[in-house]
């Protein structure tokens, strides 16, 4: 009997998937989750066998507990909402598993989650009805490791239709364990982008994602490692290595594409090691950059340490190119949980000290992707002003 | 004890997916499957409180069950396998899921499964350490629809480094519940054609991998209509709509690629929906490609229903084109247990009255991706030589 049950579980589930398209009929009736008009979040999920099904996500403090009916499936709803994009996961008989009932997923380093988005306020993570930019994953030669390396591209609506028309470019960096995916998919950047610039909200702009892994060419599966368990310490750059060789990125944008060159067109910014990436970046090439920003930055970094350098060692790291040289923007922005509070701090210090100006946004919650997307809404409306 | 049981394997399973990169330095231990030398999978499943735990994939015909030690971790290993791409989920406590030990995943229609590559004849479904070409999201502008749509298009290593030179083109069209997605990370086709241009196998040539559905400007999730259940009733394309507009697409590709834009530089293929697509564009411009692939093809397809069309009906249907103007190629692929046999036995048995060649590659299995990567792997070399 038991085995009789799971093969008509499989046959409402499965078929279509991995025995791929010999059914195209078959489908799942199930969608995950379902939203209603009040913003509630209901889940449900066919699994008579199952003896527990919980749902974890990133929208309450606690699993949720899902309650089985006569035919099986388990269901729970949710309070209401505020608008974000949630992830979850599900949690069958105390193993954590993705939804099959809902095919919309982000990988973040080694584990998969599903995700729905509330609309509201974060209603700009959904693509609308508006012109689209396009994304490339773009190989270029990196002279300095004498391999090719992989980018990914955002360009603006229109970027093509025009053998002559330039913009200005943003470089977004990705932190540790993450990769030239992470922006686009987690981050939600060319749907924000391609909103934010239909709403007049953000100029239109080439934005660059690069890998900023030193020991990593591209993301995991794209490289001749094959398949392997990514990690972030497999990731991990070290030793200013991407910092200095970041001009080869630069060139090979402002050579392959249509850039401003001048420094007024021209940000970055980076959450984590990213965010660490564009502090070393920005202070050791100040007349590159007029607009930077430190998403939870891992500023003065040193290796698993989070002791923050104190002033003089912040300053041997060359901080003084860019006290002598202040970009238009310099945005900070963390987190109140961030575990990464104690450089951030040190880092104002140091700012505070030699007269810099900066903007500071500090948010609820930790080191999370929610935090990032928001200090990205909040970064672009002041870019190329 | 329950619950403290399942937060411990939270504690070493999800923490870093859901709730981000708080705890940068968890890590999962476990990454399916572990492929032995001899070539066979092992699969490990931490789920001490999972009743059954099997892995059902299409490397074998019935699931695999696993069997469950002291510590609550659940194993098996295959048989010997040959070189493939193989798709599995597990099934935990009767529940197809995906496995939480293995990120690499491929979703079909609304389904998502894990996949692994054993080496060997396949391994040019993996990247090697080889030029790479490009793969874009491009949105271009469809007269017919007043509408933008979505494509995917890889441009060949060193495409980007010249200004001059001029490459052929190759259009691959995926099936129904397909989107311009699918060809690339499904089909591998990147992977594919990176091997085999770097190889000597194939020319370096343009794939332009449109969205073929009528109804759909691009794949689930990138559209107005935000996250919805995909389904093959929905993409579904009818009524001669995309084939009549297919000169659009080729008309933006000529205008913003630099493509070699004669017949003899120009090939078309497409699996199932996008099988039938080709044989209906190719038969309606027989002037415009040199190069015909139907792979599994719902060549005379009429909605749900398999029975051929005659002969006369499939004349009717511009047959006559394509016979007073043969291309250089015209290549049929089909499993043996494709359920659209019967089409494709009609189609040859009308080639044949007609006296047109053609190639014919029966596999075995079925309506399946493994035969498409297949056929792709076949056509390419005879192109544009």
């Amino acid at each position: 009997m038991k085995r009789k049950l799971t093969f008509s579980v499989l046959a409402a589930v499965m078929t279509v998937t991995v025995f791929a398209q010999q059914n195209v009929g078959i489908n799942y009736n199930l969608f995950n989750p379902e939203i209603t008009a009040d913003k509630k979040a209901t889940f449900k999920v066919l699994a008579p066998q199952a003896e527990n099904v919980l749902v974890w996500g990133d929208f309450q403090t606690t699993p949720l507990q899902l309650q089985k009916d006569t035919a099986g499936v388990w269901s729970a709803t949710t309070d209401v909402l505020a608008s974000e994009l949630y992830t979850y996961r599900l949690i069958v008989d105390g193993l954590p598993v993705n939804d099959p009932f809902n095919p919309y997923q982000l990988r973040d380093i080694a584990g998969v989650a599903n995700y729905f988005i509330i609309d509201g306020e974060k209603n700009h993570y959904l693509p609308h009805d508006v012109k689209h930019g396009n994304i490339s994953k773009v190989w270029y030669h990196s002279p300095s490791s004498g391999k090719d390396r992989r980018m990914t591209v955002y360009t603006p609506a229109g970027y093509d239709d025009s053998d002559s028309k330039r913009y200005p470019v943003f470089y977004l960096l990705h932190g540790m364990g993450g990769d030239e995916n992470a922006w686009s998919e987690l981050g939600r950047a060319s749907y924000i982008l391609d909103n934010m610039i239909a709403s007049g909200d953000a100029e239109p702009m080439i934005v660059v994602m690069p890998n900023g892994n030193a020991n990593e060419v591209a993301a995991p599966g794209e490289t001749p490692e094959g398949l392997y368990l990514p990690s972030g310490s497999r990731s991990r750059s070290s030793d200013n290595q991407f910092e200095a060789s970041f001009k080869e990125i630069i060139d090979y944008v402002d050579s392959h594409y249509r850039t401003l060159t001048d420094r007024k067109h021209r940000a970055i910014a980076g959450l984590s090691m990213g965010g660490g990436h564009s502090w070393r970046i920005s202070m050791q090439n100040p007349e590159l950059f007029d607009y930077v920003g430190l998403f939870s930055a891992a500023a003065g970094w040193r290796g698993s340490d989070i002791t923050p350098m104190d002033n003089e060692h912040l300053l041997s790291e060359g901080m003084m190119g860019i006290f002598n040289n202040p970009p238009a923007l310099y945005c900070i922005g963390i987190g109140k949980d961030d575990f990464l509070m104690p450089l951030n701090d040190q880092l104002r210090k140091v700012l505070d000290d030699n007269n810099f100006k900066y903007t500071y946004h500090l948010s609820d919650g930790g080191h999370i992707w929610r935090n990032w997307r928001d200090y990205l809404s909040l970064f672009l409306p002041q870019l190329f002003k």
